[in-house]
């Protein structure tokens, strides 16, 4: 009987292939067997992203899910745990890309949680799209003693007003459909001169917008808002 | 006259020389002159972690700094700026090697602020200690939406305890002597049966250690508590 393949989570960054770490890109180009999420809208994100580093040997397992808060995702996770675990069994090595770095909000916690004592599994970090967006408005997001909250724009409207009151610094997430809830809080709170919007960071279809000037229709998923730290450094 | 030369503020990562990503690799091996903080006892890390990239023909800037909190840095960064000033006014495009994230508590964004204006700065974004803590603990930080709070141990008591009651998730850095009252803080709260202790996180004296059995006295700055969320998927 062959030894069992190791799972990885492999973090590959917010959306400029060159942001893939030396160890993500040595793993996923070594490794025979690639999984990695598509949605019902056909939006593949994380392939395409590492898409000229796949080789035409590698083995693939789309992951499809819902992109739909109505359904639960976790039946599909349970089919492609199994379609995973059926590959690691057969003693292949399988990677799971994960957009952004696997440990935060990642997709990958749900395959992780299925067939961890299964198998080995190792989780490679990758660059958050929270210190991409920072670097490419070139504003630095905390100094010294600053706390830094990262939070989704899907929260209730009094929770992310309190949460937002109490931060030195503050990413808001996840804003879609919910980003007139947040302009208006950061408003609220006299937050919004300091709030800078980005989307799509490092994509080539990258924007950078007045953040006053943001039509909430046009928001995508692949968004956020950074209140950077005021700390004046002595 | 030559044109003026590109600063890069250069996120290398946590430790592991592996977890640069391409494109800081890249800029790192190709870029004339390198710049790194160094401090009076003599650690060097930024410079340790991509020693073996470095070519004998760059020109090396060190950084001193001083590791003391009664003196301030700013005048140490007076001088570094002007330093890595000097080079890129030759023309010469430099790189701030910066451990972790640049824009993440990174003691680049004092140069940034001294240069803004002077010359073109692009800052390449790096795995910071936080994310890199969570995939070697192997230890999802956040799902869906959780609030997840970075907060640096040199906070006062009160400050602490009251951002740590607040949030779903936290990271808790730069502890050092704090660590006693961190941890008493995370008892008091009731959070201590969550928290997890990693120091040097992917460098190879990286230690696990539980968190009631942490030596007080033997906490290094390059140390962070994580306290994961416990919300459970559905």
């Amino acid at each position: 009987m062959s030894p069992l393949g190791r799972l990885y989570g492999l973090g590959i960054g917010p959306g400029d292939p060159e942001l893939l770490t030396l160890k993500a890109h040595r793993i996923l180009t070594t490794v025979p067997v690639i999984a990695y999420p598509t949605l019902e809208n056909g939006k593949v994100l994380a392939r395409a992203i590492v898409a000229d580093f796949i080789r035409p040997d590698q083995i693939e397992i789309p992951m499809p899910l819902p992109f739909s808060v109505e359904r639960s995702s976790q039946p599909y996770y349970d089919i492609a745990a199994e379609k995973i675990a059926e590959q690691l069994s057969l003693g292949r090595d399988v990677a799971v890309l994960c957009v952004g770095d696997p440990m935060l909000y990642g997709s990958f916690m749900y395959i992780l949680n299925r067939l961890a004592g299964r198998f080995a599994i190792e989780v490679v970090p990758g660059i958050s799209s929270v210190m991409a967006s920072a670097a490419m408005l070139g504003v630095p997001i905390t100094y010294r003693n600053d706390v830094f909250s990262i939070m989704p724009g899907t929260l209730e409207a009094e929770i992310l007003r309190d949460r937002l009151s109490q931060v030195d610094a503050a990413a808001i997430i996840k804003l879609g459909r919910h980003f007139a809830k947040v302009r208006d809080i950061l408003a609220e709170l006299g937050l919004l001169n300091r709030a800078l919007y980005i989307e799509r960071a490092t994509l080539p279809n990258q924007k950078i917008i007045p953040i006053t000037e943001v039509d909430p229709e046009a928001v995508t998923y692949w968004s956020l808002i950074l209140v950077p730290s005021t700390t004046q450094p002595q």
